[in-house]
């Protein structure tokens, strides 16, 4: 599971920092999560080839992290996409991205799919073969959600050595992954516990950002391998989290801790900050895994 | 007077490329002309102060020329501007401005004025004391309109010597420089032609893009000091400017030669072409005073 940072600043793009958008790559999918105005620079920038891009999902619509998705979607256009593209975020999305596509009279040539999101309860908005994403109702000052993308259990583990001692043939590879027990010839039934190992653990990401401080989500996010919470102010401004909608280092860590997280990423940095290791510094004072996001930085869990 | 070009290539934002925009200072006003993509970081990479900015000129709603104005809109509300701001361009482009607003929950505190362009006639849109702004209907996919902007005449120019000969008072100094005669305290009357010079010569500066070769726009831009012209195309897809509606270097220069221009400065190329020195060379073949534009580059004129 890998997460690239594009942008996690808040508020404004400036010369050398970007607003939210990141690009997680899980189970050989990939989402692009938020899509504040420059995203598609940043996609060049790194290297993330336009076309695995097939899913996108916007929390929620204020300016950093949405007006960069109409420029997207209309150099897909330009680059004569013809596969499929979802966007998934809060209703109105639809109408902002089909009325500038109208009044520059240029529709996509390729299938563009809308969900617009209402619920202020979790919802599973996607799911196939690999990975299931889910809402995570966040407190800001418009309608907001987080999402949680969890991959889906993978196949048990053949232990190669026990399935050639048996002369086991190829075909049933397969279905011994699947958790089968075997019929040998002779009529002998082998367990499948004894030819495979348990599956790969399952790995999750949890994107939180805006939100205020706020246990509710707590449930929703237990155990996740890596959680990426917004901590927009360090203890100096935290009087401003609660009129803004936002949370501080420490609220951030303080949610990672309850819900016994594998590692949390912090970022939606104030831009009235120059030096961002301070937001681990406080994080750290509550919870120990902490790592702080960047503009182009990886993170690979 | 002097030019700032933020962006100037087409289509779609790159890593070192920008789309559309530039920054025009004449007569100590300053004027935005069109706002492509992450015009609000060439801006501040440039050094132009935000808050100096009170009139933005959009030629058309194709996205590399417009995506973003909202941005910057919304980034003028987060510094807490208060001057007002006027947005020059055709009909359309305040439903869409005020519809992402709305979605995003954050009305701009500064008064904002939109004034919507509908008429395909030449017309004059914005005129104070130092500056005429007036359209040039263009030739392209969708409604769209130069801007040629014009310096007021200026004041007759004091002969200091001859004045202070005359031992004129300086509360007179104002209307003279109007071009008023001045009576002396014995009564001879001192003709103004005796104690001015002509005012400065008049600039002006004409923005062309986007649009196909059109003469029709020749009248209007007669002798301007500089015209900025379009030109997307090389010769080798000359066969292109038709039905994209755009110009080759070489159309531009035409244009550029029977307008009689003082320079001509070329841009919005095509992001197929890796030297843009080509299009100075193809132009030149018809018009000698030409320049090519590129991001960051500053013309003074």
């Amino acid at each position: 599971m890998r997460v690239t940072i594009l942008g996690c600043y808040s508020a404004t793009p400036r010369t050398f920092t970007n607003p939210t958008a990141q690009v997680l790559e899980i189970n050989n999918q990939i989402f692009l999560i938020d899509c504040g105005e420059g995203t598609q620079v940043q996609l060049r920038r790194h290297k993330i080839k336009f076309s695995r891009i097939k899913h996108i999902f916007i929390s929620h619509l204020h300016g950093d992290h949405f007006y960069g998705l109409i420029g997207l979607i209309s150099t897909f256009r330009l680059l004569k996409r013809d596969a499929p593209l979802h966007i998934y975020g809060p209703k109105g999305i639809k109408e902002a991205i089909v009325l500038q596509l109208k009044l520059s009279n240029s529709w996509t040539d390729y299938p563009l799919h809308f969900h617009e999101l209402t619920s202020k309860e979790s919802e599973v908005i996607h799911e196939d073969e690999h990975v299931s994403v889910t809402t995570i109702p966040l407190q800001h000052r418009v309608y907001c959600n987080g999402f949680l993308f969890k991959e889906k259990e993978g196949d048990r583990r053949l232990i190669l050595s026990k399935v050639l001692n048996y002369n086991i043939d190829k075909a049933y590879y397969r279905s011994i992954k699947k958790g089968k027990d075997i019929t040998l010839d002779d009529g002998t039934i082998v367990k499948n516990e004894e030819l495979t190992e348990e599956p790969n653990p399952i790995k999750s990401y949890a994107f939180c950002s805006d939100t205020k401080y706020d246990e509710a989500k707590v449930p929703l996010i237990k155990g996740v391998t890596a959680l990426y919470h917004e901590s927009t102010f360090l203890e100096s401004h935290k009087h401003l989290c609660e009129t803004t909608g936002h949370s501080s280092a420490v609220e951030a860590a303080t949610i990672a801790k309850k819900a016994e997280v594998g590692t949390l990423v912090l970022g939606h940095y104030s831009t009235r900050y120059g030096d961002i290791s301070l937001f681990k510094e406080e994080a750290e004072t509550v919870f120990d895994k902490v790592e702080v996001a960047d503009d182009g930085k990886v993170f690979e869990f």
